[in-house]
């Protein structure tokens, strides 16, 4: 007695087509049968074809108005999200939108009270929680077995900088980049965070800094359980995407380290070496949006509330908020500051 | 102008459907027609429809018959291989068959001949070659970073010993579970095995013994290139599927180690642990299936013989059948004993 | 030509012991005349007698009198610390001091100024810059391999907390244990440190807390090469002495990962495990205790200052008490402030 | 109550002064009064001097005679062991001895049956035994944690081969080099070694060829208890000195990898690098050379047989005969065909 869920997908672009592929490739028991794209051309028409998906449309509108489509991917740009969630929600429909669920706080807060009054489910793109690694991390903390948490650490590093011209508009660094390690530290500590110190400088390029944003930033959370977390971001590590974690608790450590390119090691008269880690989240992550599609899925047939939920997708925004004020005042800011 | 490859795949069983889901989710270009299978019941039935395959036959000539279809991968039994790709050669179908080729040391030089003479290609499902990591030990290797190879040495050991029903019909752990290392060693060596040494004994369990087999089992090569080879194998490691190569040469040494399920260290006050190895070879080698069938149809379409082929198919048997006289014999034995 | 260097060494408690033994046993080209301690017994007087060394004195003074005596080691109580090398310093010996150097500012400058003037050479003992791994990174990153340091971080966390009595009377975490950290930090971003923000909690013992101390604690540090560094700190990794640090700059990252006891690994079917890390620091940094007086002596030999000096002792108390003040106040707080 | 061993030195080469002053700087309660060595100069009379060794004589007799010495320590060349371990046994003294214990079967016997008759205890220098590694992975064995050995592999490559002239007189790679594979075989395996098939190549050197020896070697030893062991050697490992071994067993595996030469990790934007490994046995071993006498000693003091002991050097060189002649006749070789 398995439901089938319809499906449609707003946005395909980057993200958007990967969610589109996994939905073809890896998830069962799902139809997709719309995909809508503010800008439609000649490839992304081809593309669409050849996977044998019914429908393209410019309209998300279109989505919204089929009575057999039951869920939707909202994959568009972020000022959209909430705008999309709120109408997928008045039409019933269970939503799973990437991150971040919005930038403002009220309107998230907006947003989520009319999924809860509609009663549809909304899961947040947090798809780093889905990385086998971390989800391991996870539930090796979860057991109990390094005890109560003390100290929760992440390293997050891009390769590279994005363009000048997106850093303009990405709302810096405590939004754009750290936003994945405000939701992972919750997650790893379980715990909501109290209070922030956020640090920085530009370091890897002066542009960025005249760009009113920094490239290098670390910070320090102190959790509603005691618990502190200290996360440092680089926009560029040359070496590759270093994505790592490590809980310390009363009764142990875990860590979870970078996973590695290959098992590779060559001995040779110079030194050791290893193969570069993966470059870039497609490479690193690939596997973690297929895992958070067939998550979302299975809880809209087991009829249980997904998560990282809006409450997560707000809670990331609150502490980037606060982090950012942290960085500009020079001094520690309380969540309650910024949430009010 | 990319060709269209119609496929027809023989051999629905474990190792069919793997290749039958890889076809459909991972392969580009292909379409596939027909499945074959001696044994079709509702449940193989209903699973090809759902896959969306246009037919479904317990006759393989109905693959042979079809003029549309260019490829045919084979995956049933090891004792229809050769007469199957005799047949596909005959129908002037290209062919990816599964390993062993066959175990009879005249009838695959027949086979070999007959595709040679149809002028079709054939490839053998050694898909360790397609393991991202052994891949790369062979780059390494072929690149000159570690000299002349002297020393190739691989460890192979099962999780756990198949049926004692299955022991006595297997040929004996040289050909059932080392075939994959000898091809293996001749591929990381780059050179041809000129002499086998083997020894084993019952240590896991005997009613392997009474079976007529041997259960634990170290070999020496002796390559043409005069590198020297040592392969071990279990049908028992009770802590996961442990499958590493190394090679050492004139200027250097490279390892491949297991594949680590996650990159999780926890550290207690007992000691650091790390989750076991895959279990087994559908979870380490999962990707290699995939990689292999990319290779082939990439060497279709570019027109190059595919590899590993027809004569690795049967060195790999040489080498085996000399393993096992060997053992008999308690001496060393030369490929040339065996390859008359 | 080899200068012989007669030694005297103040305090014989734990690590006075430490110092002794590894004069006698691994420093050649010195000759130890005389040990003081203020507690002598049976036991002490036996272990030097045992070990050759010709006399034994409840008085630092017979050191400072001896004229043949032209180097000191002090490992007698913090508190007596800035006494013993000022006057040291006015009998024209050489000073090995341990660290802290003392806990105020002013006095430390008065010290430093007097071997200054009297033109003796004073060595702090921040042994951690002679273990082999952090004197490895040191030259990595001196190397220019990693480029331009952006990020330094530092975990330390010793295997248990000390006693509640010895707590209260320690001065705190932030000068007790953190005092290494302080050192490492400028030692591997090569810049002294502008500023502090430090945060921390009682997880581990409440009496910690009721001692007027904390048990973990975090801390950011700002360089005045604009790097960032992050420090954490607990008194209790029930799995051994954790000790690690990491510099990440503009064209890579160095590593240093914990010490492991042995290179063993064992698979078992439950899981991959290891012998946990040295439990402490005798265990752990023993080798850096022998390198750092061979540097000592290498540099009276040689006429060279040697380095961690009397300016590395004062900086890293300026910053443990930047770090308390931060905690204090809840602030970042400029080492400036403290320096006046 | 603890005895005073008052302690005699024969030979002071290379691996006799590494003894020397293990004996004076890391064993207590002994006192070495005598050193022998045929070759006295000033060099060595200067260094014994300073390390205040009480006398040097070109006549081990000295040693043999003097009643207040109950322990010897035989270091001199591989010729004169038996004849000094005879004396020494005739003298009352125990003894420890550098390994090989000799290369000719009955004179062997004959030398412990005089020890056995003196009631004097024999302790052969198998250093590899107290690396704190490969005792942890003879602990680890031996608790039961990995059940009933199936597989012991050794890995043991020289950084570069000895001098030709060396290789002449060496007695071939079997005796001279693998001499501590077979000890090491043996104590892993717990079992005596029933038959050897070895075989070798001269892919290094064409001179070692030329010289009558093999610069490459591997073998297959099938132990009693119906374990099967696998060695590999080489001559020339371009990347420092590879020492492995691993265990294989019905419960699980133990490994023990090579110990890094710190705990450094370097990642660029080439590849990931670590430091190589420790170049040759006095990096690799120099604390194994203590723990050995300091192991014979702890049994002498509490009247325990040191082991390895006399049955241990013999069983070795029979393994190595075997070999060769295994690798001399292509054929494996049993034991009880040397050891007759």
């Amino acid at each position: 007695m398995s439901k089938i869920f319809n499906v449609g997908v707003i946005g395909a672009g980057r993200i958007g087509k990967i969610h589109i592929e996994n939905l073809i490739h890896h998830i069962p028991g799902i139809k997709l049968k719309i995909i809508s794209d503010i800008n439609i051309n000649d490839e992304l028409t081809q593309w669409v074809n050849q996977l044998g998906i019914p429908k393209l449309t410019d309209d998300a509108t279109d989505i919204f108005k089929d009575p057999d489509i039951n869920a939707v991917i909202i994959a568009s740009s972020t000022d959209t999200h909430a705008k999309f969630i709120q109408k997928a929600a008045q039409a019933k429909k269970h939503i799973f939108c990437e991150k971040p669920l919005d930038t403002n706080v009220k309107r998230i807060k907006e947003t989520i009270a009319i999924t809860r009054k509609e009663n549809v489910s909304l899961m947040i793109g947090f798809n780093r929680r889905f990385d086998k690694n971390f989800r391991r991390l996870y539930e090796v903390i979860n057991s109990g077995q390094i005890g109560k948490p003390h100290i929760v650490k992440i390293t997050s590093r891009d390769p590279a900088p994005p363009p000048i011209e997106y850093i303009k508009i990405s709302g810096g660094i405590f939004i754009d980049m750290s936003i994945h390690d405000w939701d992972m530290a919750r997650f790893l500590a379980n715990s909501e965070v109290e209070e922030v110190y956020a640090n920085g400088a530009v370091l890897i390029n002066p542009d960025i800094g005249k760009a009113g944003d920094i490239d290098t930033a670390v910070a320090v959370l102190k959790f509603k359980n005691e618990a502190l977390g200290i996360i440092d971001n680089s926009r560029q590590a040359v070496y590759g995407y270093d994505q790592r974690a490590e809980v310390f608790g009363s009764k142990g450590c875990v860590i979870a380290d970078n996973r590695p390119s290959n098992t590779i090691e060559i001995y040779t008269n110079e030194h050791i070496r290893k193969d570069k880690i993966p470059y870039f989240f497609l490479e690193r992550y690939r596997n973690s949006y297929i895992n958070e599609l067939i998550f979302f899925f299975d809880c809209l047939k087991k009829n249980i509330d997904p998560s990282p939920n809006g409450e997560d997708g707000l809670q990331s925004i609150l502490i980037a908020k606060a982090a950012q004020k942290s960085y500009n005042d020079n001094r520690p800011v309380k969540i309650s500051e910024i949430d009010q």
